[in-house]
């Protein structure tokens, strides 16, 4: 962790990150409920709005699209990530080095570790080049620290969440992107876990506007800096709505029920 | 993916590349029926009609043939490719570096993703060297966008199809050569999923005339920019007789009656 | 084996390390009984005590925490570690490089070997590199030298433990970190076997002051050059209380009794 | 392939290599009937026969015996090779590197391919580096082709064969050494996949005169450009007789009549 | 093989290496019946016996202790190995580089190669790159080759012996090191195999002085040059008295008779 409350990634010590890698990582499928999110300048468009402080794309996104963004939005390069193809033990190949990532642009980088996975020791010296290397470029680095694989039972345990957030820290990321822990208690013992760096809640699959809203209020309430999120914004019809709300919620501390008013 | 219609690869937003890297592949069991087809003379030759925007060869090939076309034929050098001789899960040998390729000449490059294979993740990392390496060198990157090995239960599904042609554009391929997916809907799916990534159909084993280029005309009408076909043309006895017509479905909107009239 | 006596891991020619990875080794469950201790502000505190001569930890913590310490605290680097969410046969990931670790400000580093497993030839061909890298930095080489895996039977065995304080000395290591084999002689054995190469005792678990400082006794009485200590240390409630006793065991050479009457 | 008429592999477009890597690939045993065949220099002496326009070994014999033959020799550093206790899937060491065999003076490299094996992949990578180096150098490269492993039933008959030719085109070689396919339509097939690529003979375990000299002058007259042969030269009491006769069918065109009245 | 008669490794064409590895390769036990043979400054006293021509360490007993005899020592720098807790197929952890080993002063490097292990090809390439580096740095290049591993039905029988002796001839080692195969002839066979390359036996575990002393005369009259012995040495109560009859039989061709008497 190295002071990042200056960069791009972070508004008043908040992060919104908007991601948009599931098209790499769940296919398609993700895209049916509303075609046109398999559009990247949908999200992109998305990404304009002043609550979100990066959207997190694969590199061959990025080529292609943030070119005619790159004055009004952020750029999170996710660095690694695999097709649900894949069968194997939970892995993710690295698709874009973080030089590249520089050159296009990025403001950020971003990293998925699975702990536990039986590439966990590939993974984590996959993650420190990365992290060297974003050092050198000045690059905060957020880690999608999700513990999975052989040996997991439970993955979105407290326990679990919290080792997650620990090893952010322990390995050098600035953000820990974690699953919901199911409670603030939960995500207390997690942001206490990760020390000085910021935890995010990862938004996970699409639920109701309040349910969505009440997770991230609790995540905040208990010190957590904010949210990673994809599904809950872009598989929206109107993601501008929500993520009005999630300004409110995250960087004005509004209620729940406030934040849903407007 | 980059702008590439100013390159070579490239006619008018369209790419007819001609694949000839079934001697590796398959073996000469391909040049049985047309055996002077065994001869790459005789292919280079058929690339030197002006519907052929590229001819996709491996190194060896490339080497010991192009000298003589480089005036008259667009090079394509396919980086990787296998035997068939191989038993395990589908992988690909890095044949060729890009560092190479352009010292031979070479117009654009081209690498297979077998996504699904348990060889997908390596795979997906030689291919960020690559991709990244091409840039460095303001080549065009075609992916053979591929899923194949345990755990697909078909790879021409519409739906695997659909993510494949997704896989080019997240990864960062310029052109994603994908298998017909049965239907022009189905190629629709493929295009609308690739994004600004341009898909095009692979010419699979050979086929009558008619069926052939009723397949083309529908990858066009679906919004397809080409065609990387290879049995097809060079099984043919007359190759250019079949490049006339592709040339008038695939740059003139021709209809397939229309382009198998003259 | 250089001299390492002039640097700052040494003081009087003995050796107290404050271990604090337990966070990534072991998870926050060992923060449980203590919570403050999850906090590596309080370690680091702990760790300006005169008794330690650094303070071990992973790159992560070091990043964040280390700049507010580094006038009163000297850093020993751990470059690799894993959670144990890890499956597989021992085996530990580098999660630092030498050359970022002097960056940061390291003053050492730290390294673990786990001989006897399916992992120890990678492993040791990992600490050849790291040892090579620090000599040029002038950083001295700790080894957490401990057999453990398949086909170990005991691995705090007199004789396993004589075994890996030799493999600390012929591989090049500076410091050996041992675990206390359980007697005065067994850890004569080993700190013969380690030549000129120190041997410090692994800490362990929690235990009674009585006990523990009656093993580190025996540790000094055997030859060896001090501790490597961590929850003996802060999962007490009073780490200043026991850094004391350790003080006058090490250092002033004074009986458990004498120490513990402080 | 690129053209290498004028390197001194080549003679009237004939290649001959007298290979002698047996010591590493079969052992001392191959050396039992004519034990003085141990002596590396007798092969070297047989090597300044007008006929043999290299001789292949490996990197020691190099080394050792080269330096007193580099007048009268050429040399083919043969990159690759493994001792018959190997008990895996047929693969092959890489022994030395392209720079060094220049150093040492090498002519031309051989590099062993093994199609179909299960380090097939592996092995046309490494041949990859090793080609494009070997560009540099400016040395011609041959490939001895040998599909063999898992999955192979049959690898003399002609399709096999005519497969391993077609390879070493494929990837680059500049001469294909296959074994010999049994016929000479067998062999023509072979020589028509190989294309521009030269394809010789693989010698094969001793036999009559005559016998070899069969399948030799098979070769010839199906376009084959040579021979690489060791056992049925340096096996023999008198290796310069049966070189005379080579010369005479290689080089001259002679039959085999005539070339063993001699 | 290079010329190496004029290296300190070498005395009058003769080669004697005091091996003392041991604590690596099989831990503390071997001190057992002599214990002060754990300290390597006895072994480096006994080195400086005329009849030494180096001694053979790993990195860290040479940085430790080397600096204090290397005005009356020759070192040979032992560059792989591995502990006997290693349960895996025959393998060797490479655990100094050739530019360190250049760096503490080594005048010699030596490397074990299982040839028909699992491991027998890697280890094969890591040797090619520490031969080839040592050819830089002018350092004679010993191998240890000893067969061994699945498949090697008889690790010292006289044709295993006679493979890995030319074993070290082809990969270009200057002197081998192999174990004895029983009798004069069998050694007379592995000298022969291994042509220019000086061969020489490997002590092996304690014996009587006569028996000890009977095998390295065999050696020497076979054609053997020499001797790397270990425990026969350091494990005796005065190492120098046996040092004094190894010089007469291998420098003085003195019978044992004669070398026992004085």
């Amino acid at each position: 962790m190295i002071p990042i409350d200056d960069s791009p990634l972070v508004r008043d010590g908040k992060v919104l990150i908007l991601a948009y890698d599931h098209g790499l990582e769940h296919g398609p499928v993700d895209f049916t409920d509303v075609p046109e999110s398999a559009n990247p300048e949908r999200t992109f468009e998305a990404a304009t709005h002043p609550a979100v402080t990066t959207v997190a794309v694969q590199k061959g996104i990025a080529e292609a699209y943030y070119p005619s963004y790159e004055d009004d939005v952020n750029l999170l390069m996710k660095l690694n990530g695999t097709s649900n193809l894949w069968m194997g033990e939970p892995d993710s190949a690295v698709n874009c080095s973080v030089e590249y990532a520089y050159e296009v642009g990025a403001d950020a980088v971003g990293f998925t570790l699975y702990g536990g996975s039986n590439h966990e020791i590939e993974m984590a010296e996959e993650f420190r080049a990365v992290q060297e290397e974003a050092r050198a470029y000045e690059l905060p680095v957020v880690m999608w620290s999700y513990p999975r694989g052989q040996g997991l039972k439970n993955d979105t345990s407290e326990t679990t969440i919290a080792y997650a957030a620990r090893l952010a820290l322990e390995l050098g990321a600035d953000v820990a992107k974690v699953k919901y822990p199911g409670s603030k208690e939960g995500m207390e013992h997690a942001v206490r876990m990760a020390g000085k760096t910021k935890v995010v809640m990862s938004g996970g699959s699409k639920t109701t506007d309040r349910e969505f809203l009440e997770s991230v209020k609790a995540v905040m309430d208990a010190g957590g800096k904010g949210l990673a999120v994809g599904r809950n914004v872009w598989q929206r019809e109107d993601p501008t709505r929500i993520l009005d709300a999630l300004e409110r919620v995250i960087y004005e501390g509004a209620s729940v029920d406030a934040a849903l008013e407007e």
